[in-house]
């Protein structure tokens, strides 16, 4: 089957007046969100599927934007026509979450309330919270029920929530590489990250805006450090092992390696310290630290069943549709193991759900990557969706 | 069998007039090193057993300094009458690494050479270095053969470098999770944590000293990476999960949690980053940065296969003692794979050596903690070993 991109794509913004009330009692008001849409709403509005996004990425998930080359979206090889999610069949929508960094509002915004830059008052989000208003997009759409929700990673997180939220207003939900909540392990590494950014001397408690400058070096180690959970040890060990750097000059990853030790403590020896240092600096160019703070937090807050007395069964007896969920063997930021939670409670309320464990070499990347076996997945069960209304 | 604290000890010092030449090509001179002693040297010296220690120890292994009732030695489990390592039968000694922050010489001091603080300046050392720098102290004492050496992690990198630089001055090597050389995913985790201390302002570079500031925020941030890779997930999540925090003011892992999420991105939540932020802390007011920097880095060029084509069977044809290697099955920071690859080479060569995979919860901190199946295993070994000089 051919597929080809979904081509130039422009984003659009929508207004919201009224208050949105957040999870932690606060609200939010007069805020805009920034989303893109591919393919066409077919007549009976019976063919959208949401997709959420994780940490760094928005509403742009394919196309590029006209005369931007390298502005490809971030679920490109996914979405488009004749892809897996097939743009031809489906109507596709991104929207970026309130608190991030790519054109909905933001730490980096004005506060109404106070006609400051919001810095460190901007409230705090939770999945449930964007999950509210994604569905407040999608009223302005006139969209009732998405055909699915498919999210991975804390995009996981969004459609499970949206499964449990609104369990009428979905006929799918497929999460990637997720998991019912965060371990210990996992919030541990997100509080590294925060401490880094907010003990930087350009944080400024947040409000670094005011000040002109950019916590970046927090950045960097932050980015750092989730670029080692997101790739397995083996993965690591085959691209990098204990390659040397390149000579002086040369961008990692080419060119010969040099053979000897330079005994330095602070130039780069090895290959891997390259690449985690250029994935910093990149990061830290055009990340917000503000959002950065925001965003794990959301994901050290997610457990919806914190509500049912940490019972996760009781927590899916309110759902409603199908599920799909998949994971991956080299996964060690959401193993298996936490797919196969959900999967359980799932399955003690009798829900229909696939499941599949997917034996990729890449850790928690995998789910962003065009494996044969996960694609194959992924186009199956969007066929499957299809047919409920080309039928 | 009754065992007790070898009681108080007293460090001591010896000092080096001649040049030490190191692996890079440097030297350093007239430096110190200081030490401790447990037990008697027996007629024959053949009693004597060299402990090698990891990134945040010292030669202060066992017993306490008078008067002050919190400073047990870090292996004062192991080492002592009756103890595993008991001081009845062997002459323990303790040496603080060159470059370390305990008493030897280190960044912190002046450097002949200029009458400045070294700083920055200070040699990079490694793992070849300090075992020169070892046997150059068992010279002055007078030891010619050592019964064994024993270390755990980069003490157990010691050990087996000890067995390839002076193999007829040892009779037995004891390394306890320790790895053949760090895998990419080690030294990014040593990087992420160098670039935290060298990009916090207050390091200048290294000559911080001079400017009467310390890098506390990088230390900080350096130490928590350090301990998520010490604990296993699993122990993280029995001891921690997602238990909240106390009520202000409380101790962590003490006193009544709090049942609802303040929502906060800065505020501590989780017991998990409480106990973090303390271990930051604490790390911050005793360690040296340039220390942390120099040790990662002997970790990290730690790789005695090297200089045979990255053969590791090859590398351990010059060796000549007997071997013991344990390692623990939820170590993820040197797992028992890494341990299989040094005894799998020790069996090409057919050298004599047990290896044991303990089965214990707690990670890489296994090798401090007083497991029954580890210690009853050194204890055997070391009655072993104690056969062969009073029998």
């Amino acid at each position: 089957m051919a597929s080809s991109s979904v081509g130039d794509v422009s984003p659009q913004r929508l207004r919201f007046e009224s208050a949105l009330p957040l999870r932690s009692g606060a609200q939010i008001r007069d805020y805009e969100l920034v989303y893109e849409t591919y393919g066409r709403l077919n007549a009976d509005k019976s063919n959208a599927v949401l997709v959420c996004h994780a940490l760094n990425a928005s509403h742009h998930l394919a196309g590029t934007y006209a005369g931007q080359d390298k502005s490809e979206g971030w679920w490109d090889n996914l979405i488009g026509p004749g892809k897996p999610l097939d743009t031809d069949k489906f109507f596709v929508i991104g929207i970026n979450n309130l608190g991030s960094c790519f054109g909905s509002t933001g730490p980096m915004h004005q506060n109404p309330d106070t006609g400051r830059i919001y810095g460190a008052d901007f409230p705090v989000v939770t999945v449930h919270d964007w999950v509210d208003a994604q569905a407040r997009v999608l009223d302005r759409l006139g969209i009732t029920q998405l055909a699915a929700v498919l999210g991975g990673s804390l995009g996981g997180m969004q459609a499970l929530d949206w499964s449990l939220r609104y369990p009428e207003r979905m006929r799918h939900c497929i999460a990637i590489a997720t998991a019912p909540s965060l371990s210990a392990q996992n919030i541990a590494f997100n509080e590294v990250a925060r401490r880094a950014i907010v003990t930087d001397p350009d944080f400024h408690g947040g409000f670094f805006y005011e000040h002109g400058v950019v916590p970046k070096r927090g950045l960097r180690v932050a980015r750092m450090i989730g670029h080692i959970t997101y790739l397995s040890d083996d993965v690591m060990e085959t691209k990098f092992g204990r390659k040397m750097r390149e000579a002086q000059g040369a961008l990692p990853l080419s060119g010969t390696p040099s053979d000897d030790y330079a005994y330095s403590t602070q130039d780069i020896e090895f290959q891997i310290e390259s690449y985690l240092r250029h994935q910093g600096d990149k990061f830290s160019e055009y990340f917000d630290a503000n959002t950065y703070l925001l965003i794990t937090r959301a994901l050290d807050y997610f457990d919806p069943a914190r509500e049912h007395g940490g019972d996760l069964s009781r927590t899916f007896a309110s759902s409603r549709c199908k599920y799909l969920l998949a994971s991956f063997t080299t996964d060690w930021r959401f193993s298996p193991a936490r797919s196969r939670e959900i999967v359980k409670a799932l399955l003690d309320n009798k829900r229909d759900v696939s499941y599949a464990e997917i034996d990729a070499p890449h850790g928690h990347d995998a789910f962003l990557l065009e494996d044969p076996r996960y694609h194959g997945l992924l186009r199956a069960y969007f066929q499957r969706i299809a047919k409920e209304f080309s039928a």
